[in-house]
């Protein structure tokens, strides 16, 4: 049974600090935006977790082996370096869908993402050590079958985008409704998708889900760990496994 | 008539380095690629260009304004300062998608980007500073209508993605098939879009569109200028314009 | 009895490499150089450790709290992340000078700092958490009386650092040779300072030293604790003492 | 004639803001004025000047090539992207440290370095483009002989540091006052000094008091240039020659 403790990341009152007193110039939010979300990777990272920018101003992470003192040590640090501060959910459960409502759910109760005057909540709670175990996490990192041969290498470059965009669209939707999955593009043809306790089946009716509906071809590893980088990890190594043999879904566990 | 400068942006030979010798950790690929990503924009971004971060590993830019020389060091201060390089394709025209598609050609016939013979290739040409008017760059500049009350404060966090991500997906489509333009996600709800030279009623159509097949109900605001932020800047200010006055495109020029 | 966990990181052949296959942009090597610098920074500190950029080639840091897996890991992220690689020494003891002696003594028993052969070296060990207690370090800050009234508001830049820099090259000698201490330039007019179990009277002793050969009036705050932080901490509050007191040396423990 | 254009880049209020409403932890204030220091060192540094760290929170630039415009885009940039601001004084002249004395008059007339209400001033003058020439900056870059050889893998890290450090307070005393020159330690064993028009006397003067005073044995390049890039390149190559056939001052122009 998994247990994935998520952390919802939130910037105080992000809208219309870009918009105050005057639009700000766009490259300098791309790069606030860019970096701070290098940063929370990085502290999330080295401590075995794994963070997605998601629409940066909102970010989901995986957590577990993060406590709650390390939450409120980032979120100091940020509100030390940036010019924005962070307000931070975090909730646990076997259904990553639910955790991350839980976790929304705190931040919500504490105000609105646009109120002036809520700033650095944290609210929600951990995993203690104690309970933490090998099965907690499950996830699944997908690519696109020969992205770079026929899609990199031949297309122009946004019509590659609009083929990976569609295929992680209609992948992002199937998998939270028909699985309670949680998936995020991470770059190239990449999507990792944190999952509760699925089965074979369920990636092989995933991909023939895409397949059928968006004419884009999957394949996946799928590792379980204590941590995000362990299931991760695990999750890489199949995706090797279908790269080297030609296989759809490799589960490594 | 715009004449948009374009410019792709593609690590070479990266999807192999990532798994070189075994797979690198999540954490360090997201955090590299969200840094070098942030390095590109405020370069070209302090020289009033766009980049956008696309996949990552291909980015897209708008550069009118950039000299080739300037690409040129670019290129040599990234190989300089991380563990990869840059390939780096630059063309021009009327129509954003077809400049796209001339840069990446360029970039395409020196190698494939998992070829690891190509490394920094710099081609193409730019807009020479004589030949450079007001008209060059439209931008448009669009957000979800009422997201945080609509969506961030009331959904859970990725339920509010999913809404953002499939009004992405259909506006990405639909301005690249029927309006020759390049659309990208730029955090929270806002998606830029770098247009030809299209009118008030492209936009409505478009929002039209999007809110019949996703039911996602989008404002917009377009500008155009000498340079990307130029052109950039004003669709920001008709976007306030749009908020204030609950219109749903403005046009400011 | 103080016991100080004391880290050499030293950059791999970077010299040579500096100048391969010809010399490299100079802004690019200071860029590269300060990041990596503050990466270090963020994950020894978010950890409770200090770091201290010393040679920027060579960084010295007190990683009390850090395990021999966190170097490790540290050690893997920074060679995913940049064109160069770190080498790694640590050691422990109640003299720091004779900690970072030993952790050097490490790194120079496998191979010159330009020794193209030798990377990522890590050597040396760490105080187990069973064994830390909240006297193992003691840290002084000192700054430099009044300097933005007598120095930064009145002499040109250069004068002003020329006497910050005369007062620090004079502290940290003689905190070295008399005192057994490891003396580091933090920026402004501020000093950290790595100490043995010193007394009140050695600080005193100390200040008069630089007042009598260079003529710049020091004033310092020290603590102690489990970690540098702590004891930076406590020495941060005590020198808060001397702004607000006007005394010149104020122990917090 | 040289004609060195220097601007002092100074921190708004940075004292205070440190330690309010209590003593900000180190690790972040030091990754903040690092990562500062390498965006401001990137920005000047791609238009072909030079930026020394100095003391971080007053920071030294040589910045011909940079217009009044420059200037102001990267004061606003910092603004947008940093919980702190910057002024900025500019100024040019014959000899660098008059230039700098009048750019740092510039900034102190417009308030103290720990003013609350300053904020943001940017004063000055720029050489204008028609009026630059090729001799407008002299660059020495100077560094230990065999500090490898006959410091780092010899002695501790700390001794080394000391080692370099009083060579380079001893040079930066001896150029400032003997030949109105501004030298910055630049990592490992090397400083770059800005000097006016000197000669290759005056810099084997320079390395002879250096060794008499304290012993250390420096080599040097010189260059000349339209910019500090190119004035410093120079010197890089000259000091490449020394390196090769063992001679200690080179000149290259």
């Amino acid at each position: 049974m998994t247990n994935t403790q998520v952390t919802l990341f939130q910037i105080d009152n992000y809208g219309p600090w870009t918009v105050t007193p005057e639009p700000r110039r766009e490259a300098d939010l791309q790069t606030l935006q860019s970096r701070l979300y290098a940063d929370i990777s990085q502290f999330v990272g080295n401590r075995d977790g794994y963070v997605f920018f998601t629409r940066f101003d909102n970010m989901v992470a995986v957590t577990n082996g993060c406590s709650f003192d390390d939450h409120a040590l980032l979120q100091e640090s940020v509100g030390n370096r940036y010019p924005v501060t962070l307000s931070i959910g975090v909730a646990t459960g076997t259904n990553p869908v639910q955790a991350l409502a839980d976790a929304t759910a705190r931040v919500q109760d504490a105000g609105s993402a646009q109120d002036k005057t809520r700033r650095e909540c944290l609210e929600g709670r951990v995993i203690d050590d104690v309970h933490r175990t090998d099965a907690d996490i499950q996830i699944a990192h997908f690519d696109v079958i020969n992205a770079t041969g026929q899609y990199t290498d031949e297309l122009n470059a946004f019509d590659t985008f609009i083929e990976i965009e569609q295929g992680y669209a209609e992948l992002m939707r199937h998998m939270r409704y028909a699985h309670d999955s949680l998936s995020f593009f991470v770059g190239g043809d990449n999507i990792i998708v944190v999952c509760p306790d699925l089965e074979e089946a369920d990636y092989e009716e995933a991909i023939y889900h895409v397949e059928e509906a968006v004419d884009v071809e999957l394949q996946v590893g799928v590792g379980r760990g204590k941590s995000a980088h362990d299931a991760g990890f695990a999750a890489k190594h199949a995706l090797e496994t279908c790269r080297a043999d030609g296989t759809r879904v490799e589960l490594e566990w």
